[in-house]
């Protein structure tokens, strides 16, 4: 029944559909005495709106957002944050046409068979409008967490059949792909305008890292960090499939391959994505998410309508044909608000145990930073 | 502080380290007046057991287990069942060597980070052994799914670089790799025998399949299907890697290739996987988990003691030389245990709205069954 | 960390600080397909609202809230239901004064200690005026619930020394101090205008009740109905007791005389106040809350500023003389989000049994309906 | 659906019925590398224990647990701590008669409409007998608040209609009835074999306090530490109400007399029971709770079967007169378990504040130690 908030400490519930009054985010569980920047959850929210290139859909979404509680005088008071957001630009009659129809690949009939009754218009609540809120969570939780001396990066590393040959991290946003390897930017790009020829779309992988992540952080068994990171990622919509350092290419290789050893300067390899065990190794953390093709495609598809009659479909309105792209910065939120809901708890643990012992913070990661291809 | 409990209305503890008095599992709320089948919890904890094969460890786990309370006159009472394992075979002198080394790939290093006084007697609590209360448990969410007409496929896809062909699920349990392709298991016994001459291990995919699960099953947003699904499986000890219905190539795929069509008689495929907009869509759902390399090798690995200076270690023990054989079993409790909480939270909503409206169940799903490739 | 959101599969979270830009709530978990009746929540606002008689607060507060999701074409969606209210004549500067005084009674020294930044106007997060947002999301539950047939009663029963003699439900909001006693109603006046004159204030006790609850309601042990209906009674600001049926009285009465025989048609005693054995029995649901004297009165008191310095302070601006009038709605509101809670995982429970056996629903209650004394 | 656990970071699961064969508690979120105390935990049972004294029953429960988990070379080791407690001197047969029959005042009725089918024998899960497991839980809890400065008194202040008049806790242990006042110990004694000589029971009313509690735990509106605390007690079977500090007597305060003024030794009154505005102040934290008389009585009683026929019913097996005096404990090892749990919540935040800024503890409480009177 209640799927729409996320995390133990720092909690964080989104709400709103795609053309209704707004969405918006309350978190509640933020640390109190912190002063917000509110222009870097701006800059966040920038990257992952639409319109800023003729790659994406261009549809003008306003992303400004207001702060209705939990800051004073700048800084926040340990009450709950709640953020909004107006939805502006909202043509719904677009949708009028599939009011009855299912669209292929789309929540229209899994939502129907669920509810009985749906906000048809641009996917209501099932729309990705909805992961602008993440993404304000998620800059406010990297906020505390660049405190603690984490940071993260995100970028494309595979659109199509192109993949990433090289990883150039500091390139990432100065290409409208966000593609960590510019070499390959223009072969994307022709991935992406091909599929548009046919008014289809194309899937992509993305990877996001966390750099300065301490050792120890996760809960074993079913609050591994792994499966908090993974069940993170695959809550964001179109995404089918998650792996972490080696990932699936791990099935074809001998222990001795996988498993990084441990050197006195750090990991030489980082295989395991900066999760072992459970737990986080010091090394950083590591995630690709694929991003299936975009399910809005103007081509005419065989489907049902609300009666389970035959229809055919085409769907209109302005749509990604890659949303691979701006899919980054939501998983880089999504990293974000686990790691400082475990961080959070590491913390009340450290902080239990200075009543009774000197527990020591162990230092250890990766000998030197990694680049690595898909 | 608190990984060890999974679900929310149908939550399940797990206790108990590998070489500790025992192990066990308490399954709170399971529903009432259910004819609890022992022999089946048997049958599925055999399916995980060790020594099965000279595949697998020859490690003797006793799994019997006890059933400490939550059933009266062989029905649940809706009280909660405790199941109890008592650990033999213990050898816990193997483990003296490594007292004070972090084993590659192990947990060693991060629950010592972590915790600062860890139980390294066999991995202790991150030991797969503690998978085996997951199968208890997943028996009895299988039970109860079966009553509400959802079954259980599994198998192993993948070991080493030798993937299944074709798809053969009435074959898995005929042979020692559970593999789903009997012409494939030659080839894969090769690797795992290759592996083995090396003192090394062998990585694999296993692939899980639910059958017969209404649509609309799962929440929106952070608690989507896909989102619990790839949750539970990273839990698993040694999953690098999920993915859902077509998972990683979706990257390559055009929206017209990768969105299922819907037709009067149902899905002619499954590319979903399943799961649609985060909701179960009545076609069955398809889940690969990669399996890492057996992390103990008797291979001799650099590594640090815990006074992080260099040392040399080579894992004794009896070790499977490719974990994803046993895992089978583990993969399909915990999608039993994400789709038990689900249909429970279904029904919840479903008999609410029986007080003022009729909803009605939507029957879809598959044309036919499939049989797919990895 | 995370205190804002309250119940399990109706799951209500609030935001907002009295003198911040705005309250709200959001509620995840709303059944679908059900006609919200907006007018409904309007009244329940209004019965909370201040200044509705010389004997509560003459603070003008705006309680028109928008909805802003999980509605369409009047009925929910299923999708979270996010409510807003504006603040609006917000007199910040008549707390400049209090801003580094901690006021006796109020939550000022411990928000204080624990934040080390807070929100000092009016109260901010710990102000009263946040559960308006309670008795929003109560209305919604107690819309849901009257479809399931359960309906409420809440009236004052004490004020300063003066206890309610007789009960007479049906003129509860025919007098200005919603008392149970038409006869008490000029004593209980004249116990707060005796406060008033002596700028000071007075407490009191109000009682609630749920009818038409059906047996088996609750879950043993930590969530026993009388601990969440408990736990939810205190949580609401200035509540310092809480019973059930004979409460406090049961500790001078013997077993024979407390304990409610029961008869084929129904109860005849209800001094278990329709909870036993942590779970409902069908007879009315009894529960009594003392609320303290309001915190902020206009007589000069001994305090310490935030240096720990000894201070005086005279808390000026405008308060309700006795707080248990207004706090009416806000026990009914608590009570039914219990209620609709434990409705719900009910359901799931007997959905759940109705794939393999047939529960059937205990109809028993009260012989006849009850009226009494405190 | 599940009611037995309790608890966010430090979280208690109990399991099993009183006759069926053992009892048991899992504790998930224990910090690691504390020495644990087991003699002081079967000390703490000892005191739950039934047949320390004429006046409780004379039942012999075997209250021996073993440790099976969560333990490495007297340390704790992170991992969840599970006891197990083997049921004996089970006579089931005395509860034959019982297996058709309601017992007025038992969960027999209820857990029956809400099961279908029940374990009747001794109560089964309703059975006080399941206090012990938090009894153990308790015990943990307070070794660990020991190490954080944080202590308990507990004692019985009400038997019948005799009311302690001066509270002397150091002599509360050297009675049998845990009386705080030595001088209304023969007049309690007296209540209770009044009752007894007519097959009666009869109610009490139990104080637990907390000494040593720092300002600022617990969280705003539903987690207000009231709200647990009262939840918690609440969760205690026979408890029908909960007051706090002043509690049910401040409804004929005035404010001027209710809140306690604030001096720069700490307060000198503590009417607010150490709790304000939701968070702890500083002063002692004082709770009473009800317990209602025994509901096992072995007087004729009418109720009905389970066909809802007309039947007498007289309650044989053996039984507390007065179940307020084996309460004491169990109000103390639920006021922990809350305590831990805030603690716990508490350290997080403040480790969290230690990156971008210098939280300080404020030092705050009673001038001197309370001492009060029912």
């Amino acid at each position: 029944m209640t799927g729409s908030s996320f995390g133990t400490l720092f909690r964080v519930a989104t709400f709103g559909e795609s053309h209704g009054p707004a969405i918006g985010v309350v978190i509640d569980g933020c640390p109190a005495d912190f002063t917000l920047d509110i222009e870097h959850i701006n800059r966040e929210l920038e990257r992952r709106r639409p319109g800023q290139s003729p790659l994406v859909t261009q549809r003008k979404e306003s992303d400004e957002f207001e702060l209705l509680s939990g800051i004073f005088e700048g800084k926040t008071t340990g009450a709950p944050l709640a953020f909004l957001i107006r939805n502006q630009d909202v043509r719904s009659k677009d949708y009028e046409s599939i009011r009855d129809l299912f669209r292929p690949g789309h929540a229209d009939f899994t939502y129907y068979a669920k509810y009985g009754h749906r906000d048809y218009r641009g996917g209501g609540r099932s729309s990705a409008r909805e992961t602008a809120s993440r993404v304000i969570a998620g800059a406010v939780a990297k906020q505390l967490l660049a405190a603690a001396g984490i940071s993260f990066l995100g970028g494309v590393v595979q659109i199509g059949a192109v993949c990433a040959g090289s990883y150039q991290w500091d390139q990432v946003e100065q290409n409208e792909l966000r593609c960590v390897d510019p070499q390959k930017v223009d072969a994307m790009r022709g991935e992406i305008e091909a599929a548009r020829k046919l008014r289809d779309s194309v899937g992509g992988i993305v990877e996001v890292q966390a750099h300065g992540v301490m050792p120890g952080l996760g809960e074993p068994v079913f609050a591994r960090l792994d499966a908090l990171i993974g069940g993170a990622m695959f809550s964001i919509p179109a995404v089918k499939g998650v792996e972490i350092g080696a990932g699936f290419s791990s099935a074809a290789m001998h222990g001795s391959a996988m498993h990084d050893e441990m050197f006195t300067d750090g990991f030489h390899t980082n295989n395991h994505g900066g999760v072992l065990g459970g737990l986080s190794s010091g090394a950083p953390i590591v995630v690709r998410a694929v991003v299936k093709p975009t399910a809005s495609i103007a081509r005419e598809q065989r489907t049902l309508n609300r009666d389970l009659a035959a229809a055919g479909i085409e769907t209109k309105g302005r749509h990604d044909p890659c949303v691979a792209i701006r899919a980054v910065p939501v998983c880089e939120a999504m990293l974000a608000l686990v790691l400082i809901d475990v961080l959070l708890q590491h913390q009340a643990a450290l902080g239990m145990r200075g009543f009774y012992s000197s527990p020591q913070s162990i230092q250890y990661g990766m000998a030197k930073d990694l680049t690595d291809g898909c």
